[in-house]
């Protein structure tokens, strides 16, 4: 019962960010403004104070931030972490003795009171702090004491107080009560020795700015040579330049280890490889090495080294591929055959869906008894190639290996490490997706690639901008992968393929393009089929990128807006607007201090749409009553609007989307 | 790490239902379906398994219901709990081997797959588990698991499988595999070493079917005497028939200790009391005693007992109000003035609410420095109330107490007397009414009383039955109380009264009247104030209940009606229908096993109204195709009603309301 008594009388409940009552982090950037609000109750009617504090990785001390009263026992406040790594969080609410009675006061002289003990009670609520002030801040505060009780005058700011007799009058008294300095001070200083913490406190990750904001381009090193002859890093150092001036951040590169022989798959996925066949740089090892080494044909670590400083150099940071699995050849199967799981007759098994079989891959097994070896050895991975350089990872099928291996190992890693992250590679069930998110993936791919009606990308987006997905999940939308090749991309030709390009990049901070989208590469394996024909996961695909009509302007075009443009860089801040057509979607982005981005956009690739755009014109700061120009950072071009409806018309041909700067 | 990894694979996620993550109890009845919803995930495909696990007070062990995969990871059953007092609930999930074996064999099979070793593999999982199974079930499972390794065969119920050579054919081995029998065997005995388990547990306060149902009569019983003779117990049990008889469960009575002298309020509020003046009953104390005593006039503490055994003769329970406030003549006041807040020339802090004075009464200081003796002397109070058969407490203005205290005092009475319930008497901030809920109060007063239009009607309802406050907080809807006279009845007159008395006793399944009500009394202190006109709370008020006209029959009409249909005992299964005017008002509630209640309702007391009801058929069980009777329990006529819309007219002079049963 006493140490129940002890906790006090104030509650506080329902903060906000939090992710499944705090079992995992909320994340943010460094810089944020990082808005926090609570629920914060009392009996009776008291004055409360609130504080968020806060501590980051470097931080000696908790730091606080100021809550304040929103109405309705909502407390909100903010606070902006300075540096990337784990921040905790938590929220600190008392009873303001002083300012309770000091609000009484108020109302009791207002009501032509007495007031003579309240004035004695409250000078004994200052003389009772006075021990817990600052030096200098004492005196003061001493003087509003003795004031109050009737001894030496204080004067309050501008205000006097007759003297009558040997003492000041009522009024100085009340004056000296009243004085702000004093209010200030008091509850500056005020008493917590009753106040209510929330335990334990929230964490937060806080990433750098790619975690959220970045353009991502996917490319095979092995095809940077001929049809016949094999890339290298070397060669592949080669694109990085016109890559980087197209405004790409991040350059993806799969697998780049030793590939397997045994059961190698062939061209467009035939079971049997011919003596050429490159096989899929998923299939891991052979007696080359395994998880650590690279691929003879694509050169050495050295020249692994060299490509991520080239790509360094021009501003492209390198994402590696990691993906836990084996082909029968990894040193692994040998050196560590309990790592996998065992068919009756001894033999490892192969991966399968059943009646699917996949001989060409060894699944890890991660219920193994040697659970800490394995997890060990796969950390060791990671953290070879991050002393390589790598500084994202994109993690293959990261929903079939143990969820908690993940918690894990982002955490060993970016202990060290914050500034290393991670990209989930999940087309599964939605809520695997989320928590695959919440458990630390830095972004997660989504099911963009599948949302191409508008009202299918409204949900979508709104799910992922205004639940709580918003705290923890990250989209990076692919317009395309080399795994999925839509079929609205199939059909609808170049038009499609600006489509597709503009939703990414403009609905999601991050985006990304799997290289052979700007040459609208788009023939299927066989009708019905998302896979490429002739995929480059099994064979290599040199392409000529000087072809004339292909989509690098317009991707130059596209990723100098969003670099210049902060509103594109969020998620949260997305606004959908009414359009009276079926095919015609219109949303914006807005950021205080920052131009808001209003794209309109003809979802059909093949028909000219026109319609009436129906502007929230509140949410981008427009008056109805003065005309406001819409400056088409495509085709650069002005209109002049005025209004919330204005007519839109697309043709998909000429130009599928306007991308407008909102001028005033 | 070696601790993490052993948590296993599966995560257990989203767990319904569950009040701020488990930090307060949710709350059922006895013999409820408590309905459990999960998130339940784990990599993969494999198969899983679940189960609801919950404890009650008497059990040795804990029990186990089903819980089964609904779609989206999303998994659902329920159990019910057989006893009340405080039930822990979990849930427990794991991967079922056997299941994802016998899934992958049924497909290989159909594939046309060799599945040699996938038999062996099977038998062996069998083989595993025989240890735990009962000695009863194995020779089943060791049959199957030698037939499926090909030696003696053991046929599948109704399939053979040829025998060709020394052993059975691959049809019998798959047979032997596949029978049900053993599908049901293994996955009750599954292997549950890497089950998930939510921790800790969360809770569940489970009450007797009084703490959600009921209709309760608040009676003073010092007027039931004469104008100028105190009613005392003795004559209070003189009407304790009559209000059995109209159907109430529970009869409320206001304070019924020794009231103090000292500044003692006159009638209608008067700041100075007459000598004839008997005081406010919530000014509790004189020389006579305190809080465990009975105020002289009214009689004995063995008075007391004989009123609440005739009460309880007539299934009445009597409910009795805590007052944690005192006279400035209570015993404390010398026995424990430490109890008590003071001013600095050494007086005790009278009740205020600047610059307002109610010097009639001390609020005791939840913030002394005797908190172990305060809180111990106030449970003392409950316990010596609950020792003299009182099951129900109506707590006086909860929020102005320590929160704290009432969730520790609830919890040490209900420890050992799950079966005594409290009612908070709050009409507070919102988040202030939901904490103490949240903190053990079985019922709360509600903002019913001024919610009288239907949009706010609806808006109300459904905030407390489809939000999570339907979890943990109950409403007791009461029509008026010795505080709220509210306008609406002060000018709508009888109808009103009906009115109100429907959609208090139809929309809750608590609710409650305040004595005079069936009088129509309603005259205000004076214009625009919720208080009576020659308020009983500062004086006696003898009534005649046989006056004609008077709302008795009515009262008891209703009360019949909520005794013989179940589906008005719930709150969650309300649901509203649309009617096309303003002040026509429709919902229902449906229960399985019981008939359907469909209430029309005109809320405007002075003038005929009519209409459209737009019934939702589907809710209701009802065909688009085939008319159905309505069968009217308050003017017990029957009604054909055919498709969504239908005709009413509601008079408010004759009859306000309709209360259908819904035919078929």
């Amino acid at each position: 019962m006493n140490s129940y008594i002890k906790r006090g009388r104030v509650f506080i409940e329902n903060v906000r960010p939090q992710v499944d009552c705090g079992r995992y982090r909320v994340k943010a950037v460094v810089g944020d403004d990082v808005r926090v609000t609570a629920d914060i109750l009392r009996d009776g009617p008291d004055l409360l104070q609130a504080a968020i504090r806060y501590r980051g990785p470097s931080d000696r001390r908790w730091n606080e931030a100021a809550l304040t009263h929103a109405g309705n026992d909502v407390w909100e406040g903010s606070f902006s972490p300075g540096e990337i790594g784990r921040f905790r969080y938590t929220i600190e609410a008392w009873t303001d003795h002083f300012a309770t009675w000091r609000s009484y006061l108020v109302k009791r002289v207002e009501a032509g009171q007495v007031v003579d003990l309240e004035l004695a009670e409250g000078a004994g609520l200052i003389e009772a702090r006075l021990p817990s002030v600052p030096a200098a801040h004492r005196p003061v505060l001493s003087a509003a004491a003795t004031a109050m009780r009737g001894g030496a005058a204080m004067r309050g700011e501008g205000d006097g107080g007759t003297e009558t007799g040997g003492g000041p009058a009522v009024d100085a008294r009340v004056a000296a009560a009243l004085n702000p300095e004093v209010a200030v001070l008091m509850t500056r200083h005020s008493d917590r020795s009753g106040a209510a913490r929330l335990t334990p406190a929230l964490e937060l990750t806080v990433d750098r700015e790619r975690a959220r904001f970045g353009s991502w381009y996917e490319l095979f090193p092995r095809s940077t040579g001929t049809k016949i002859k094999h890339g290298t890093f070397r060669t592949a150092v080669k694109l990085l330049p016109d890559i980087a001036r197209m405004g790409f951040d991040v350059l993806y590169i799969p697998p780049i280890h030793p590939i397997g022989v045994t059961f190698r798959k062939g061209r467009n996925n035939a079971l049997k490889a011919g003596p050429d066949d490159v096989g899929v740089p998923w299939a891991i090892g052979s007696k080359d090495g395994g998880h650590k080494d690279v691929h003879p044909s694509l050169g050495t670590l050295q020249d692994f080294d060299y490509f991520v400083a080239e790509a360094g150099k021009l501003g492209l940071e390198v994402a590696l591929d990691f993906a836990v699995n084996c082909s029968p050849d990894h040193p692994w199967v040998t050196e560590h055959p309990e790592w996998f799981s065992h068919r009756p007759d001894g033999s490892i098994k192969y991966a399968e869906n059943p009646p699917k079989k996949y001989q060409d891959i060894y699944p890890i097994n991660f219920d193994t008894q040697d659970k800490a070896g394995l997890w060990t050895e796969l950390l060791a991975i990671l953290q070879h190639w991050v002393d390589h350089g790598v500084t994202l990872f994109r993690v293959d099928n990261p929903h079939t290996k143990a969820f908690r291996f993940w918690e894990w190992a982002i955490e060993e890693i970016q202990r060290d490490r914050p500034d290393v992250l991670f990209l989930a590679e999940a087309f599964t069930r939605p809520k695997v997706m989320k928590l695959l998110a919440k458990l630390g993936f830095t972004q997660s791919y989504t099911y963009f690639t599948w949302r191409n009606h508008k009202q299918e990308l409204t949900d979508y987006l709104t799910e992922l901008s205004t639940t709580d997905m918003a705290e923890y999940f990250r989209p990076n939308f692919f317009v395309n992968t080399q795994d999925i090749l839509h079929e609205y991309l199939q059909h609808g030709g170049p038009p499609a393929f600006k489509v597709r390009l503009v939703l990414a990049a403009m609905l999601s901070p991050t985006y990304g393009v799997y290289s052979g989208y700007e040459l609208y590469e788009r023939a299927p394996r066989e009708p019905g089929s998302e896979e490429y024909l002739h995929s480059e996961k099994y064979e290599l695909r040199p392409r000529d990128f000087s072809t004339p009509g292909n989509l690098r302007p317009y991707m130059t075009r596209i990723n100098t807006i969003r670099a210049k443009h902060p509103a594109l860089t969020r998620l949260t801040n997305l606004h959908f607007h009414h359009v009276d057509k079926e095919h015609l979607m219109a949303f914006s982005k807005s950021l205080p201090g920052s131009d808001s981005i209003v794209v309109v956009i003809n979802l059909n690739p093949f028909t000219s749409e026109e319609g009436t755009v129906d502007l929230d014109l509140d949410v981008l700061g427009l008056s109805e009553h003065r005309p406001y120009e819409m400056h088409d950072l495509i085709g650069d071009t002005t209109y002049v609007w005025s209004g919330r409806r204005n007519y839109v018309r697309l043709d998909p041909q000429a130009e599928p989307a306007h991308v407008f700067r909102v001028g005033s």
